[in-house]
């Protein structure tokens, strides 16, 4: 794991790096609060589809976390994102996902498509750099948790039932078409964010997904608004669930 | 409205009260600050089905809502219930629903029955006693929140509707069968409760209900478990949606 300098901002200490695996390059970024020495829980936060490791509702939560909680949080490019290459097969699916976006056609089962290409190679991925994070002396082997909407939670939902380091989850934005047999083996407490007028994800598909989790403790929160327009408050609550569960 | 003498534990102020209206007596009860003086948000609570209004689950949300916010809550006995007359038809519905639910029956359509035949009478009572306490200066005509599960979502549903001093409500266990047209009337922040697993109300009905709000901002939380197993970090997050929109 190689890392670029730090900036700082506002308390927070930013660290890109890159790690060598498989697949090739992996680009990510580590935040923690300045200063920071000694084990600390740590997120990973998986960025939604079209979007990269800094995205600015990614950044936005991380600051929050850190500066709030004292956690660490780390990003990292999905396969075929940010400053990674893309494969013919993942330029077909891009392509066929915006093309039905354009057009207003059902685009449910291209971003489930989408989903699964992108999973059997995002879940050793994260496994290594949460390996990789872990052996730092600011982050440690404290509690982890995961965070992601969208394709994060596409691709989180393999990832949170593989990896028993994962200790709570917040999901969302996603159906049951892609990961319904790994939710099911999901047993950590989840908070499950539903938008109710979700235009990507029919809202019987995101309540299947929410049902098939075998956690005692799992929560849901439905907030009318589009896909992207989770409302604010959210933020506050998932700070609450991390903090009580890895805090 | 006629108080008896007050008693105090732990910081909460505990007062009796008897409001006459139309239908008769309305036995209720009103908790502050120990020691409060002047205006401050009031809370309205309306128990559950069978319930009362000292119930343990009205009582001891009530505490921390005093304790930790500084609020007013009041909960008046339903009518029909605790210290109040009940009507043949009262009992003739009730008897039904108490079979139906020892025989493992369908129990949705007589609670709604009974909340229809309930409603016609307490949305005005919930009015006389509002406009009662609003009278005292350790009350006044501060900002006024509706909390109701059940019974109490059921008979609140139309009181919120009906009541433009009610800014904010949390509302829940109960499905849209008795208060459509009132649901679809209501426009101020609903935090609403739905259990994943109730055997008393169908999950459609409940998502069908929280649909039904025309609230701008209006937020569904769905937790597994059944009727009365509502988590207790729900608690906490009331006391916030309360606080964020009367405080």
């Amino acid at each position: 794991m190689r890392f670029t300098s730090p900036t700082s901002s506002d308390g927070v200490t930013e660290q890109l790096f890159t790690l060598s695996f498989t697949f090739g390059e992996i680009p990510g970024v580590l935040w923690t609060p300045d200063g920071a020495s000694g084990p600390r829980p740590l997120i990973l936060m998986g960025h939604g589809g079209g979007q990269h490791k800094k995205a600015p509702g990614i950044a936005a939560r991380a600051a929050r976390l850190v500066a709030e909680c004292g956690f660490a949080v780390a990003a990292v490019d999905a396969p075929a994102h940010g400053d990674r290459p893309r494969t013919e097969e993942h330029l077909r699916v891009i392509g066929e996902l915006r093309t039905r976006m354009r057009t207003g056609g059902d685009v449910a089962p291209v971003l489930a498509e989408l989903h699964t290409l992108v999973a059997g190679q995002s879940v050793p991925e994260w496994r290594a750099v949460l390996d990789a994070l872990q052996d730092l002396g600011h982050v440690g082997a404290g509690p982890v948790g995961y965070w992601g909407m969208s394709l994060g939670c596409g691709l989180g939902v393999p990832f949170v039932a593989a990896e028993p380091r994962v200790r709570a989850a917040v999901l969302g934005l996603n159906g049951a078409e892609t990961s319904a047999e790994a939710a099911a083996r999901i047993t950590v407490p989840v908070e499950f964010l539903v938008q109710w007028d979700d235009e990507s994800v029919p809202r019987a598909a995101s309540l299947a997904l929410f049902d098939l989790f075998a956690s005692a403790e799992k929560t849901l929160h439905a907030n009318p608004g589009r896909h992207g327009e989770i409302p604010a408050f959210e933020l506050d609550s998932t700070l609450r669930f991390f903090t009580r569960h890895l805090g």
